[in-house]
């Protein structure tokens, strides 16, 4: 491929119960989408387990870990087999009571840093404020064999600060692990506009910020331990282009490894025909750090 | 109607010429709304005049008048015999060789106030930094007699900024008045992107602040004194509800009179059901008052 052009995979799972399971789907998610040509590979949200934040129980601490931990040291030589980078979201253990929504980014140089969740939903069947504490890194992007990368998680791609602060610091794709879905009872009535809703807002980051955008979610349905309906995650990843166009869309129901080439130079031209960085006022944005100005 | 519950008017115009000429038009389509029962209306930017802007040319600062000034005095018997609130876009002259892209707004009680286009473009055949100094009144709402507004103006819609400090202020609907359409050489290559990119991100800015977005475009091809090749407005101004669903759409070739019906009751219901702003990390946007993070 010429200079900037890059293939990137999404790989759209199912979630078993068993996080060894998922673990030994993943290496085979990203050894498919490898052999595809893909050089920069994302895996949805919390790819180890279930979403468990259907529930508030606390022996789902057990599954969390330290990153760089376990995880990571098992996904470090088969990124450096493949010569790849890849972005792994983990439930990450800090401390004892201290966890987060963590994605760790990993090259063939090794474990190249992490990204801690800033956003943190609570909804029915998403009570993540029970488990995650808000991130206290910031945005980051990440210098990876495959570019500069920026990595958020899931509830950041509704806020457009995320993406922006995230683009300000040169990211070139930004990268969304998510778990999201349908509460199977509400589908009918809401279920097309809520994806729609979902999918407008993240090919909007890549407008607004003219860089490329992929979503990487995960499918199939979910029961609640706790009995509340369940969620059916709508799958559906996607890659958008610098100029919000949809490259690349995932089935609804089922796994799928996603490639899609994209070529960096164009974030310049587009950037160069909607210059809206040039416009910013940045005198003006100050009260975005206000809660509200009424 | 129910409390809450209006009707808005989104007045699509094809410009001629001679600047009375398209107040007396613009004039017919808000009556035509009223008509219809809108009681908050919205004409194109710049209404008044062709887009001069297609070229740099100093004789057309003499369509620039003071606001308040002829053409809000010319609305506001209109706006109080018909009992509505108007949202109209002028090129205002502030002083000599100090001008600005000036949006006002009128309801029955007389001239509310205006907002001053904050962010002015410059491309090819749109050259505003030309004409408009950069607004010094920053992100604005006006309690109308139809309820809190607040008015952007074209360029603005490209930034989720304007939106966002616009919504945090307490609007229930933005307004953009706009001019914007295809280079006709270049429509076929990219002008459904183009087109469909300007949807998008207005609706994303729907989407992440739960609250009615109406966008009001002129229609019509208006050549280029200066021989570019002139621009062909796209029309289709359009209204999105909370849930960043379209509403209504015009065509567009042709002037129109929409409406649409909004339930305002319909913000709380979103914003709860998708709690975006409980969760703005206001600590950490400090830096979206920086120009890149690089």
């Amino acid at each position: 491929m010429a200079d900037g052009e890059l293939r990137i995979g999404l790989v759209q799972m199912r979630m078993a119960d068993d996080p060894d399971t998922n673990m030994q789907r993943a290496i085979e998610g990203v050894r498919e989408a490898a052999a595809q040509g893909a050089k920069l590979v994302c895996l949805p949200e919390l790819f180890r387990s279930r979403y468990f934040c259907q529930s508030e129980d606390a022996r789902y601490f057990d599954l969390a870990e330290p990153i760089p931990g376990p995880s990571t040291a098992a996904l470090e030589p088969l990124v450096k087999e493949l010569g790849i980078t890849l972005i792994a979201s983990l439930f990450e253990k800090r401390a004892p009571g201290l966890h987060h929504n963590t994605a760790a980014v990993i090259d063939p140089s090794g474990y190249l840093g992490k990204y801690r969740k800033m956003h943190i939903p609570d909804d029915p069947r998403y009570y993540e404020k029970y488990y995650f504490t808000p991130g206290d890194l910031g945005f980051r992007v990440f210098d990876s064999a495959a570019g500069r990368i920026g990595v958020l998680v899931c509830w950041d791609q509704w806020y457009p600060e995320a993406a922006r602060l995230t683009a300000l610091k040169g990211a070139q794709v930004l990268f969304y692990p998510t778990a999201i879905g349908w509460h199977p009872e509400e589908k009918d009535a809401v279920g097309s506009a809520q994806h729609d809703a979902w999918e407008t807002a993240q090919r909007a980051h890549a407008i607004a910020n003219g860089c490329y955008v992929i979503a990487v979610n995960r499918t199939g349905f979910e029961p609640d331990p706790a009995g509340s309906g369940g969620i059916e995650f709508w799958g559906q990843s996607f890659a958008v282009g610098p100029d919000g166009a949809i490259l690349v869309r995932g089935p609804i129901d089922r796994e799928a490894v996603l490639t899609v080439d994209v070529d960096l130079r164009r974030i310049g031209t587009q950037r160069v025909g909607w210059p809206f960085f040039r416009d910013r006022r940045i005198d003006a944005y100050g009260d975005l750090t206000a809660r509200f100005l009424d």
